[in-house]
C-alpha cells in the first residue's frame, strides 16, 4: 500500500485528487496539508467526504512529511513546491507537482512567464514532465514528475500527433480553449463568485497566458522545430470541463483517412484517449469526472486548415487524473488503477 | 457473474443503471433494451459510454429477455412493467421495477392517482417496496422489487425515524422539494428545453403529484395510522439533486439530542444515510453521484415545529442507485457493491 | 429633475438603481456613493454602464450628500444607515433605506434578530414600511421611507390578502422561499464562489432568518394578531428571482372563485401585481428583470389547506424597483415611472 | 404610430421583438403571426407578457397583413420570407426578415449552403444587408431589410474597420464564436434539452455554417478582395450572449495606438457599438439585454497576429435590436428611438 500525502489538499485539484485515491486499491492518503485549515477536519472543508473521512487537516512541512509517505502531491501555488523541495527529500519520496514549477525547462522563460524567480533550478532537468502518453517511460523512473497544467494537457494531446508527423505549419497554430471555472480555483475572489461567472463569458489572458509557454515547449519537442502559438483561454459558466478547438493549416493535401491513420498511430493503445468516429465532435460532459480526453477533426479544404478538438475534464486528466495516473507509473502499478471512473451524465 | 437486462436503458435513470453497473463487480448487462434506439450502438446515444460499451440497443421482449438474464430493471414509462409481467417470467428472472407500477398497494389509489388501469394487479401483493434502509429483510426474498421514486425516497427517509417515533404530528407534515431537472427525464418537451429552465424556478404538480399517495402510504405505514401530506416539488436549473424540507408539529417538546437519538436509532449503522451534525443543513452538491442521503434537522422552539432536510442524487439514490442496491440484497451480493460511489465536488 | 443620491452604489442592489434610474424622466443620479471603490469610475466597477455613467464614485458623507440631492437611497449593511441619519439631514432630503434600519417598529426586536444596537431609534416610528401596494397613501408623505426585504415583499404580498380577511389560520402559515444568488451579494465570500452555488441547493438560516420578524410583524398587522410564521430561505443556482410556496390551514371550506375575489380585491387595480389564471403558477422567469410580483394559489381539499406562491425579481421589485416606486410616491410622480420595465425572457 | 406585423412573433426573437416593441414611443404591434399558436393568446405562449399584451396568435398571411401595417417583421424558418414576398405586398408594406433568405447576393450561394431553391431571387438586389453601422445610408430607403444574423453580426463589426482599411491579412482570419444557447431556437429537440446543455460545451457545424458566406461576402465588400474565413460556432450553457474570439495575422506592424484609431474611425460616433478601453476584455454580460456590441483586441507581437473580441447580446444587437434599428431607419425615426435598453447585471 503507497502511502500518499497531498499538500494543497484542500484547493478544487486537491479535493479531486481524494474522491479518486479514495477508490485507489493500492493506495492510501496519510497526510492532508493544508495552510488554511490547519486541524480543521478534512470532511468539514469538503462536506462530501463526510463519513468517507476522518482525518484533520495538517501543515506543510515537507520534510517530516517524507518521513511518512512515499509520494507528495503537490496541489498548491506557484513556487511553492520548488521552495520546498530537496536532495534529502527526494532520496526519501517521489513527488508529483501539481504546480508549474518543473514543467519548463527553460527556468528563464518560466521566471518571464510566471514572474517568480525559481529556487530550485537545480531539479529541473531530472523532473519529467508527467504527459503521460507522450512521456510514459521516462516516468516511470522518476524522482519528480510535474504533472502538466490542465489546458497543455488538452492542447497538446489535441494536436501532439499532427505535429510529430509534420503535416500542420506550426506557426499557423491557433488555440482557442473554453474551461469551466473549476480552473480558477477555490479563492474568494469577485471574479469567481456565482453571479459574475453565470451567463456569462469572456477571455482572458489574451496573449499572455502562463499556459503558452508550456505547450509552446512541449509542441516544439514533438514538431522538432521552434513554436509559436496563438492561445486564449476562456472562462464559461459551468464547473467543469475544457475544450479546445485548434486551427492550423495542412503543410499539402491529406484525405480524413490519413489524418485518422495519423492519430490512431499515436493513441490507437491509449485507454484515456478516445478518438472520436468521422464527424463526431468532442463535448465536455461526454468525459466529465473522468478521466479521458475526447479527440476529433476536421479537415476544411476551403481554407485548407485543420480544426482539431479536445474535450477533458481538467480536474481529472487536467489535473488530479493525470496526477494519479503519473503516480501507477512511477510506482509500476498498472496505469489505471482508480482511474476507471466511467464519464457521469447528465 | 449477474446478468442483467435493462427495458429502457436510454432515458436518464437507464444511463446511470449503466454507469454504475459497469463498475459492479457481480454483475454484467447483456441487454440494452430502448423502444426508440433499437439497433442503434447504445455509445451513440450516450457517448460517455464510447469504447466502454460495444452493444447495440435491442426491443422490449421481456420473455426473451428472461431467458438470457437473471434479474431485468424496468426504467420505462407507467403501466409498461404491469403489462409485460406474468407468472411465466418471474419464475424465471427477478423484476426491479423503477416505476410506479407496484409501488402501491392499494391499487385504487394507484389507478387514480395514474389515470391508468393497472393490468396485472395480482402481483402487487408479492411486490416490495424497495426503500432497502426499511424494508431490507423483504427485500431479499422478493421477485419483484419495486424501486421507489426520487422525490418518495427522500421525502420518505427524511421524516420516518419521527414518524415511526410519534413524535410528529403526521397531520401537520408539509413537503416542499426541489428537484434538478434530469427527473423530467430525457424526452424532447417545450418545458425541458435549457432556455426554458435555465435562470428559472417554479412549482409544478401542486397538491396533485403522483408521489404523493406514495409518500402517504409509506409514511403510513410508519406511523401506524393514515397520513395526509402536503407534498410539493418545484423544478429548479440544476442537472441533479433533490433537496426537501419538511415542516412538522411537535407533539411534545424535546431536545436536539433526543431527536438525534432517534434518528440514530433507525440509521446510525446505515451506510448511505448520513446524518449530519448539529446545526449543519444538506447539500445536494455534497452528495451527487453517490448513493448517499444527508439528512440534517432543526427544531423551532418558536413555532413548536421541526424543520426536517434530507438531500440525495434523483439519478443515483432517487433511481438507479438505489435499484442497483436492491439488486445486490435480492442476490446475497454486499448491499454496497457497485456503489462505493464518492460524491463528486465540484 | 430629481436628484438622487446612492450610498451603497457597488453592491448589486445598487447597480440595479442605477440601472432603473437611467430611464427615469424624472431623476438624475448625482452622487454614486461607495465605501470600496472611491475615486474609481462607476463604470469600471459595472461595465455595463460603459459610455452610459462617467461619474466615479464617492464616499458616504451624507451631511455633504443631504446638500446636493433631493432624496438618498441607502443600499447598504445594516446598521449603517441608522448611524448617519439625523434631524438635519432629514430636514433636508428624503431618505429610502434598503436595508433593514427602519423596517421593525420593537426596537428589541430588530437588535435581537440583528444583533446590532440601533443608534437612532427616534426615527423608527416616523419611517413607513414601503411595501407600497399595502402602505402607499402614508409612503406619500414620508421623509424616511423602510424599503422591504426581497424575501419579505415575496412573503408578505403572496398572503396579505388571505390574511387581512382572515380566511387562513395565521398559526399554520409556512414559507418555504427559494432565491437565486444576487440576494447573498457582491461580497468575495466562498460559499458565493460559482462552483459553490452552481448545480447545489441548500436551506440557509433556518428557523433563524433575519426576514422572519419582518413578515410576521406586516402580516401580523393585517391579521390584527399576533403572528408567528415558519420561514425557510434556500439557495438555488440562478442569479436573479425570489420564489415563495406558501402553506395554510384553510379557517373555513372556501372556493378558488370565493378566493380569487378575495385578491382581486386587494390587487384588482395594482399594476405591478398580476394574479395569474386559474390553474397557474409563477415562474420567477416570467418576471425578471421587471418590477412584477406573480401571485397564483391552489386549494388542497385533501389536507384543507391552501398553496399560495408568488415570484418576483430580487433586485427589482425585491430591492431597487421598490425603491424607486416609492421615491415616485414620495415625490407624487405617476408610481410606474421608470418601471415600465418588460420581463425578459429568455 | 407605425403599425406593426410580427411573423414568427412565438420563437425567441419574435419575442424579443415583443419586448423591444412594447417599449417604443412610435410603433404598435398589431399582428402577432404564429404558425404553431394561432387563436391562443400570446400572453400564453410567453407569460412575461401577462397584462402587457391581450391579443391572440393570428396566421401568416402576408397579403392580409400588408394591408394593415407597416412593417412586417419575418423570424421564421429559412426560405418562408422567400416564399410569400412579392411585388403586390412590397408596394404597401415594408418587410424586415431576420431570417438568411435576402442575406447573401449570390443565390448559387445561398442555395448550396442553406440547401434550398430560393424561389425569389429577384427580390435579392433590392433588399439591403442590415448592418446598421455599415449600410445606414442604404437601408434608410429600403422595401426589404435583410436582417444580419447573430453570429454575423459580431464576427463582422468585430473585424470590419481592420478589414476595410487592410491592415490585417485575409486570408488568415479565424473566427472562434460561442453562443448562448437561445440562438437554437425554441424547437422541442433534444440536443436543446436542459441536461443536455447544462455543463457542457462543444462546436458544431464545423467548418460548414451557414453564416459563413455571409461573414465573408460582408468582409469581402469591406477587403476589396474575395475573403475565406474559418469560422467555428461553439454551444455554452446560458441563455444570452454571442461572443466571438477572431485572429489574423497583421500585414505589418502597427502600435496599439494605431489599431485604435482606426476603430475610432469607423466607431468613434455609433452609440451602440462600444470600444472598450486599452487591456479591456469584453464580456457577454456587460451587454445582456442591450443593443450594444462591446469590441476590444490585443497585439501579440509574439506571432505578429492581432486577437479581436466582440460581444453582443443575440437577441437583440443580434437579432431584434438590430431589426427595430433598422425599422427605425426606414421609417426615418431617431435611430436608437426602444433601443435605450440598459444591460442588465447580473
Amino acid at each position: 500500500m503507497i502511502k500518499v500525502g497531498i499538500i494543497g489538499s484542500t484547493g478544487y485539484a486537491g479535493g479531486e485528487l481524494v474522491r479518486i485515491l479514495l477508490n485507489h486499491k493500492d493506495a492510501e492518503i496519510v497526510w492532508y496539508g493544508s495552510r488554511s485549515y490547519i486541524d480543521r477536519k478534512y470532511a468539514d472543508v469538503y462536506r462530501n467526504f463526510f463519513t468517507l473521512v476522518d482525518d484533520v487537516c495538517m501543515g506543510e512541512n515537507m520534510a517530516e512529511l517524507a518521513e511518512q509517505v512515499d509520494v507528495i502531491f503537490t496541489a498548491t501555488p506557484q513556487g511553492l513546491c520548488a521552495s520546498l523541495v530537496n536532495e534529502e527529500i527526494l532520496k526519501k519520496v517521489k513527488i508529483i507537482d501539481l504546480s508549474a514549477d518543473f514543467r519548463i525547462k527553460d527556468v528563464a522563460i518560466y521566471e518571464k512567464w510566471y514572474g517568480l524567480e525559481h529556487v530550485s533550478p537545480e531539479f529541473i532537468d531530472e523532473a519529467v514532465y508527467g504527459l503521460c502518453e507522450v512521456n510514459r517511460e521516462d516516468i516511470k523512473g522518476a524522482r519528480i514528475v510535474a504533472n502538466p497544467g490542465c489546458y497543455t494537457t488538452c492542447s497538446i494531446l489535441t494536436a501532439y500527433p499532427l505535429a510529430k508527423e509534420g503535416i500542420i505549419d506550426m506557426n499557423t497554430l491557433i488555440i482557442d480553449a473554453k474551461s469551466g471555472t473549476s480552473g480558477a480555483g477555490r479563492g474568494a475572489k469577485l471574479p469567481n463568485l456565482y453571479c459574475e461567472v453565470n451567463e456569462n463569458m469572456k477571455a482572458y489572458g489574451v496573449a499572455s497566458h502562463r499556459h503558452t509557454p508550456e505547450i509552446e515547449e512541449q509542441l516544439g519537442y514533438a514538431a522538432g522545430e521552434e513554436v509559436r502559438v496563438s492561445f486564449t483561454p476562456h472562462l464559461v459558466p459551468m464547473n467543469r470541463g475544457i475544450l479546445v478547438t485548434e486551427y492550423a493549416s495542412l503543410k499539402k493535401e491529406v484525405t480524413e483517412e490519413e489524418v485518422r491513420a495519423i492519430y490512431e498511430k499515436y493513441y490507437g493503445d491509449e485507454k484515456f484517449i478516445r478518438l472520436l468516429g468521422a464527424g463526431e465532435i468532442p463535448e465536455t460532459k461526454w468525459v466529465e469526472g473522468s478521466n479521458y480526453v475526447d479527440i476529433g477533426f476536421k479537415i476544411d479544404p476551403r481554407t485548407k486548415r485543420i480544426i482539431m478538438m479536445g474535450a477533458l475534464d481538467n480536474l481529472v486528466k487536467g489535473a488530479a487524473g493525470q496526477a494519479v495516473q503519473n503516480m501507477n507509473l512511477v510506482f509500476g502499478l498498472p496505469e489505471a488503477e482508480g482511474l476507471e471512473l466511467v464519464p457521469m451524465f447528465p
